[in-house]
């Protein structure tokens, strides 16, 4: 049967030390929770800390990469999905992630949680950027959850998977 | 040489009168201006009232298709693009349009808007959601344009194709 | 309505002056036609050839880019549909024309012709590789067609669409 | 570190008795030399007699799937990609697996075929079908090796990987 994955999507580049701790104690705790973490594979912010948290916790993981080359994966993904789409693989992510957890919002980011919601997926949401928040819930009060910390993330996605 | 496509993004079964009127105007104006007019295809809501108008006024469409089938589209897009990829086609939509104009924000539209901006492409936003606008703004400010009419986006759609 | 599209697939680089010849006549005759005519949309090969046989008989031209920018295409595209899905675009010259015509088979145009008759589409082949038709025929007697000329393509293509 | 990836292809509902024997061979030898198995995720022919062959050999499976539900997937895929592309699916097989082994050819695996050659990568053929063989063979020398048996197959990948 196949295996519960749990999405971890955020800024890359431009991640700050909030989103990376976030995305490394999601990953940490996801993997503690048997979950596959999924991330969008390039060896950059939120992405790659995911992975990471999701591996040095002994955990499985997969990257979606937007290249056409594996070798530009992160080395924390132990698969490797090579797409070739750019940011269309964002579409893939969204379908192929249970539930995602969004570690910040920038633009790639808010059109995978974007996706997730029109494919009636729920997206739970660690930001400190209130208007993201709030304008998020208010597309859809059932399928965008809230949290404030990693453990209220994965109290979360518990109740979701 | 390429013409120039204004894409006109928006919600389907769920467009508001308030969209729908945003989004004929837009394919009028449009039209008269020369631009090819384009949208997601489906003979629904922003999509074919955009379409609408620019066929009303004289002008020429491209719809993109999610589905697999040419008989799915609107019937004002004289140019249908079949994809079958689902919503994974709104990556197309994004990068195919010169600037995007969205007539109000739900799930679809806002991951065109957030596909857009993730490559550096300029959005028109005609909305009364009041968040999304503000949140939209402080994702881009360079990038993100918010107008109070159909002309007024248009003037603004001027000065950037 | 929707414009019936006819797609010329074949080598790029690669292309022989056969194979470019081919697809500037097709070209010319789908215009003559009134057909729109598709291509890979590259400045090169059969795409371009296809595209040029269009424009010079007064004809509509498109073409669906597999990269990024809308900088790449040929400039006898008169649309240029930007996916950024490098050779998954592919799939959408399949799905978008009517019918196909190839002028010679390399990799990327048997992937097109491939992706076509899964999606039960009518294929035109002309191509002095013995070893293609013959195969490609046996692969589907009903949905592939060999032509000799491009005068006798045409013929296949009207009974087609 | 990435794992290597080996693609089991072809024929889903049509797969003759000898292709699906191939398939669950070619799945248990690579589990037992350590690669992941990849196929298309269907429940069916080649794609569930592949991913099967794996798993009773105790291997590790994954399948890219061309719908957008998780529940579509063959059971014996441990982590399912939910891609939602259609056929457009078929070059993020071509790419991520590190080699592909054709287990019969038809429309859609002749489509991964091409697409594999089109992105330089190798092809191990298994086919029954001589004109098959000897024309993909006269598209790349190099890229397209034809095997006897899946012990055959087994041994060229052995080189390649």
């Amino acid at each position: 049967m196949a295996k519960s994955i749990l999405g971890i999507m955020g800024p890359g580049e431009k991640a700050t030390e909030h989103n990376l701790k976030c995305a490394y104690e999601i990953g940490k705790l996801a993997a503690q929770s048997g979950y596959v973490v999924l991330t969008g594979a390039r060896p950059s912010g939120v992405m790659e800390a995911g992975l990471r948290g999701a591996k040095e916790a002994g955990g499985q993981t997969i990257g979606i990469l937007p290249s056409k080359s594996k070798s530009d994966a992160s080395p924390f993904a132990d698969l490797v999905v090579v797409t070739g789409l750019n940011s269309a693989r964002n579409y893939i992510n969204a379908l192929t992630a249970d539930v995602t957890v969004a570690c910040g919002v920038e633009a790639g980011t808010l059109s995978e949680i974007a996706l997730a919601l029109k494919e009636q997926k729920h997206v739970v949401l660690i930001t400190e950027n209130k208007r993201a928040s709030e304008f998020l819930k208010g597309l859809s009060e059932r399928l965008v959850h809230v949290a404030t910390s990693p453990e209220d993330a994965m109290a979360i996605v518990h109740t979701l998977i």
